[in-house]
C-alpha cells in the first residue's frame, strides 16, 4: 500500500505513476486464439469437442453438451430458501432499474417537412460467458441476462468451461431465474467462436458479453465486427473519498471488499483527515487476516492499494477523474456536491450508507462496469448493449424540391455523379404518378 | 449482376451464397500495425515524422505538422456560395437531428426508498480520422464531427494524411464549419497510435471514429480499450424493394450511387414485378456508361449486384433481414407497411421521393451506418458514441436494512466475506452519527 499527500513535493509524479500503472498483464494469446477460432470455424462441433478435451479435461459426449432442463430445475430447487429469496429480490431489481433504459422511438416531421426518426431493436441472439471456477459468478449470470430479457432477447444463450464436467449449481439457478435455458459446457476462446459462427449443434449469436481470461478476451476482440462484444474489462477497482466522520473499520471493509476479488485489483482512498487515514489503514490490517479471502486481499491491497491525503474532499475530485474508477463512494454528508463533479466514474454510491458492494449485488444498476479508466469513453452494461437503432426519413416532392439541390451540389463536389442524378430525377415537377 | 428468382429450385442457395458472400478482403496487416503502434508509443512525434515521410512522402517538419488556422479560413473562403451554402445547410440540419439524441439523466427514488439514476457525461477528446484520395468526403467529416459538438465533447481532433504534403480544401472547409480548428497532417495506423496514446505535440484522446483503409481499421482494432471506437465499416450497400411503378430510371440511379463508391459496394433489387427488373438492368446499362465513375460502378455492379425477383414485397422482408442492410430503401405506396416489418437495417429510406443520396448529405440522419449485416447488432454513429453514463445509488439507513440482507446472502453464497461485512458493518441500529 503506498500513502501519498498531496501536498509532498512529490506528489504530482507519484500520482501520475498511479494513473499510469498497468495492472493487466498483456497475455500473449493472440496466435494461439486465431489458430482455436480458425478450427472453430472450420470444424464446428468436432473442434469443440477436440478443445474441450484438451482444456477442460472432459469429453462432451460422455457429459453432455448441453445442460439438460432437469439438471436447471434441480439447480433452483436445490437452493437454500434466503439465497433463492436473495436470487429473486436481485434479479426483480435488476429488471426494474433497467426497464427505465428502454430506450425511445421517434418520429417527426419538421419545419422542411422532411419526416425522420429513429426505431430501436433488440438483437435476435445473445450469448454470454460465464467464467468457471474463482469468478463464476451467480450476480453476473443475473446482470448479464437480464439487461438482453429486458431488451426484448428471444435467444439468450449461456456458454461456461466445466472442468470435469462439473458446473456450479448456482449459476444454473441464476440462469433459471433469468430465464436462459440455453447453456452449453463449453469454455474458453472455443465458446466464443462457436457463439461468433455457430456450428452444427450451436446457432450463431449477434452479441457476446461476459466476463473471461485472457483467451476469451482475445476471442472476443478477434471477432468484434463478426458480433458485438461489450466492453474490454480489466481487474475491478474503488475509489472511496470519505472525511473524517466515517467509520474506519466501514471504510476498512469496503476497500476490501475489492481487494479480495483479485491480486490485481485496486483499491484507493482519499480522505481530508490525516488521523482517519491511519485509522482505516490499521482497521485494515486487523481485518485482512479474519477474511476467507485473506491471500488474495493481502496481495491486492500491498501491491496496488494506495490512501492519499488531500487538503479537501472537493479538491480530489480532479484526481478522481484522471483515475475514472470503476467504482466511486463519496462518504460524506452531502455526496451531491462531489457528484456534482464527476466526470469519469463507471458507477457513484452516494454517502455513508452505500457500500459498493450492495450494488454488486440487489440495488438495481449493472456491475458490469468500466474497468482500467475506461470510464473516460464507456459506460456499464446496459439494455443499450442488446439493441440497435435504424433511422428514417421519408421526404415528399415538396420536401426534395427544398433540400435536395444542396444534396446534388455536394455529390457533384465530392465526385458521385450517380449521387447526384439519383436526387436529381426527382425534383421539379415530375410525372404525376411519382410520389405526390 | 446476378438475377435470382424465389420461385427458382435454386433460390435458397443461391440467396444464402448471397448473405453470406464476404466482400472485405482480409489484408494481412496485424504484425505491421502493431509494429507501427509500438513505435509511435516509443517514440512519439519522431516516429510519425518517419512514418510520414516513408508512406506519405512528405516532411513534416516542411509540411507543417499542424494545419494553420489561415489555411483553413481561406479554405472556407474560397468555396464556391452554392456549395458553402449547402454545407451550412446540412450542418444545420445534421446538428438539428443529432440534438434529439441527447439522452435523459435520470434520478429517482424507488418504493424501497433506495434512490438511483444514471448520468451521462460527454467524452473529453475525440478524434476523427479522415481518409486521403478517393474518400476524402467533406459530408463525412460534418457527419462524424457534429454529433460530438453537439455531445458537447470540448475537444474534437481530426487527422488526415496528406500525400505530398497536399490536402483537400473541402475537407478543410467543412471542418471549419463543423467548428473543428486542430488538424494535423498524419494518417494511417500512425495516425490512429498518435490520437490513442498521444505524443509531444498532439494530446490523446478518448474515442476514435471515422473511415480508413485497412490499417486504419486494424489499428483501432488493436487499440480498442485503450480509447473506445466505432464500429468497423466495410463496403458500403443498399437495397431497394420497389414495386413496378418506380420509374426504371430512378431506380437504376438509386442502386448505382452506391455502386460507385467502390467495387466492393454492392446493390440489389427486390421486386415483385419482372417486366420492371428488366427496365431497370436495362437502365443500369444505358446509365453506366454515362458517369464519370464508370469503371467503379461497372465492376461493383458487375461484381456483386443483384435483382430478385420476389412474389410480394411482404414476402421479401424476411430476406432483407437476413441482408441487415446498410441502406435500405422502399420505393412503395405505403412504406410503413413495409418498415413494421424490417428488424435490421442501418437506414431506411421511405416512399418513391426518398433517394438514398439525400440522406448521405443533407437530410439529417447520420451516413455513417453499419455495414456486412453488422446492422444485426449496432447502430449509426450518433450522440451516444461520445458520452458515456454513469449510473449511482444512494441508500440510507432504512433502505440499507431492507435490500441489505440479501446482498450479505449472495456475497457469502459467492465467497467474498469482504464484500458480505461491507454491508453487514451497516446494518441494524449503528451509532448516532452514521447516515440517519
Amino acid at each position: 500500500m503506498q500513502l501519498l499527500d498531496v501536498a509532498a513535493a512529490d506528489f504530482a509524479a507519484r500520482f501520475d505513476a498511479l494513473v499510469n500503472a498497468r495492472r493487466e498483464a498483456d497475455a500473449d494469446v493472440a496466435d494461439a486464439v486465431r489458430a482455436i477460432i480458425a478450427r472453430v470455424r472450420d470444424e464446428g462441433d468436432a473442434a469443440l469437442k477436440d478443445l474441450t478435451a484438451r482444456f477442460d479435461k472432459h469429453d462432451l459426449d460422455a457429459t453432455g453438451w448441453r445442460v439438460e432442463a432437469a439438471e436447471m430445475d434441480a439447480a433452483l430447487a436445490g437452493l437454500a430458501p434466503d439465497l433463492r429469496a436473495a436470487l429473486e429480490l436481485a434479479a426483480d431489481r435488476i429488471a426494474a432499474y433497467h426497464a427505465s433504459q428502454r430506450p425511445q422511438d421517434r418520429d417527426e416531421t419538421d419545419a422542411a417537412g422532411v419526416r425522420l426518426g429513429a426505431r430501436w431493436n433488440a438483437v435476435d441472439a445473445a450469448g454470454l460467458y460465464v467464467p468457471g471456477g474463482r469468478a463464476a459468478y451467480p450476480s453476473s449470470v443475473l446482470m448479464n441476462a437480464i439487461p438482453a430479457k429486458v431488451a426484448g432477447v428471444e435467444r439468450i444463450v449461456i456458454v461456461t468451461p466445466t472442468p470435469g464436467g462439473e458446473i456450479n449449481p448456482l449459476v444454473l439457478a441464476a440462469a433459471k431465474i433469468a430465464g436462459v435455458s440455453e447453456v452449453w459446457r463449453i469454455g474458453g476462446a472455443q465458446a466464443i467462436a462457436a457463439l461468433a459462427y455457430g456450428t452444427e449443434r450451436i446457432a450463431p449469436v449477434d452479441v457476446i458479453v461476459g466476463p473471461g481470461n485472457a483467451w476469451v478476451a482475445e476471442a472476443k476482440r478477434q471477432l468484434y465486427g463478426v458480433v458485438g462484444i461489450d466492453m474490454v474489462a480489466g481487474p475491478s477497482e474503488i475509489v472511496v473519498v470519505a472525511d473524517g466522520k466515517n467509520d474506519p473499520e466501514w471504510i476498512a471493509a469496503d476497500l476490501l471488499s475489492q481487494a479480495e476479488h483479485d491480486p490485481t485489483s485496486q483499491s484507493i482512498l482519499f480522505t481530508d483527515d490525516d488521523c482517519f487515514s491511519g485509522q482505516v489503514a490499521t482497521a485494515i490490517e486487523r481485518q485482512i487476516p479474519l477474511l476467507g479471502t485473506s491471500a488474495v486481499a493481502r496481495e491486492s491491497w500491498d501491491a496496488n492499494g494506495a490512501i492519499i491525503t488531500v487538503q479537501s474532499l472537493e479538491a480530489a475530485m480532479p484526481l478522481v477523474n484522471r483515475l475514472a474508477p470503476e467504482h466511486l463512494q463519496l462518504a460524506v454528508d452531502d455526496p451531491d456536491a462531489l457528484f456534482a463533479k464527476v466526470r469519469h466514474a463507471g458507477s457513484v454510491f452516494m454517502g455513508r450508507m452505500t457500500p459498493e458492494a450492495v450494488g454488486d449485488y440487489v440495488a438495481g444498476p449493472n456491475h458490469v462496469l468500466p474497468t482500467g479508466r475506461r470510464a473516460r469513453f464507456s459506460s456499464g452494461l446496459s439494455v443499450l448493449d442488446f439493441m440497435k437503432r435504424t433511422s428514417f426519413l421519408a421526404l415528399d416532392r415538396a420536401s426534395l424540391n427544398a433540400i435536395g439541390p444542396a444534396a446534388v451540389a455536394l455529390a457533384n463536389a465530392e465526385g458521385l455523379p450517380a449521387h447526384a442524378n439519383s436526387v436529381a430525377n426527382r425534383l421539379g415537377n415530375g410525372p404525376a404518378n411519382q410520389g405526390d
